[in-house]
């Protein structure tokens, strides 16, 4: 890992500011010359971008299943297929674009990364642990964050946080139930590697929460460029 | 497995005649009152088959990614993400069209499976097998054909008639070495099996493999419905 650069995943559920936050790193390291890019999952790649469409917005899969001649009878994705996609979004979004930012010695910060999929699939939904491991060893082949940034929020903040941000009520299919397993899922996780993960208050100003990142990472930096 | 129906799957390389021998058994299935599907990989579900084309067809894929706003810069599939989305497909194929046809007592029979994985990305491209075992194990969860035939036929032979039938030079971008290495590695998983794989001679007379797949499954078949 000698001349690799960091790669930061910043993790919470809906309204928790991860892009905010995202933007706010990202113009600190360009500020120190360190190159850095801003990426996001299940997305970062065109092939990814599209795979998170299909699972999301099944009309624009309908639509394009059209182009190929028949949409009369589009089916629901399993939860093993949905599983799967995700890995797959994932493998292109390693391959062809994390890990080569990485060894050229760019910063990756991903807004969502491996964790997402346990806490929601896993936590929140309820699949097997152990395949949500072996989807997530496939798709990473071994590559972690080398430092995960949760922003933890209480659930109905954090609800109402996304609905004045987006005009829209995010809660959508899931209930709040849902999310808070989520939330509880997702600060498991952290107590297990306290020293891979850092918890954050969300609620806490926007400059503290960067300067809490810059502290933790401070050791893992490599020095910049110039 | 006591009130389950036969899951039959077809192999082998190019032009070895599967669809013709797939279409044949189902109508004798049929004619003796067993009710039988015909499915195929990668496939057998909407969502399945806009997979196929994605990975086949990657000018359809940028056409729908034009539709979400960008297709400036595509990128090629990686392996692990094509694995992947194979695998998606086939646990769609499995979850939402296999179990539930053999659960009712329909009898299956797909035109490739698990196998071709094996064969194709395993043997042919030479991706590592403990990869190809996991992905196959998500997707199926321990589904198996209880036959695989495998049509054997010679590479060029198998070629020269696939074109012949679609007008097309099916042999694409693989080299003839791959697809005497994915024969090659057919041929050695039924030697691993032989109990559950019947090995044909593509080149024999359409009736005779069919007549050699209904010896061979004659202690499988449950009684006919009627």
């Amino acid at each position: 890992m000698a001349n690799r650069a960091l790669f930061i995943a910043l993790e919470g559920g809906e309204g928790a500011g991860k892009s905010t936050l995202q933007r706010a790193l990202v113009a600190r390291l360009e500020a120190e010359g360190r190159p850095a890019v801003a990426t996001r999952e299940p997305g970062g790649t065109p092939l990814s971008e599209m795979l998170r469409q299909l699972i999301r917005k099944p009309a624009l899969a309908r639509r394009f299943y059209a182009i190929l001649g028949d949409e009369s009878h589009w089916d629901r994705i399993s939860p093993m297929a949905e599983l799967l996609l995700f890995a797959a979004a994932r493998a292109q979004h390693v391959d062809t674009r994390i890990r080569p930012s990485l060894d050229r010695g760019v910063t990756v910060i991903s807004d969502r990364f491996s964790d997402s999929t346990l806490a929601y699939q896993g936590y929140g939904r309820g699949l097997p642990r152990p395949e949500l491991d072996e989807a997530i060893a496939l798709a990473t082949r071994g590559l972690r964050p080398d430092v995960v940034v949760l922003l933890d929020v209480p659930v109905v903040t954090g609800l109402a946080r996304k609905r004045a941000e987006t005009g829209r009520d995010q809660i959508g299919q899931e209930t709040a139930a849902f999310h808070e397993r989520v939330r509880a899922g997702y600060l498991d996780l952290a107590a297990r590697e306290p020293l891979r993960w850092l918890v954050l208050d969300a609620l806490r100003p926007a400059a503290d929460l960067v300067d809490a990142v810059w502290q933790q990472t401070s050791g893992l930096r490599t020095p910049p460029a110039s």
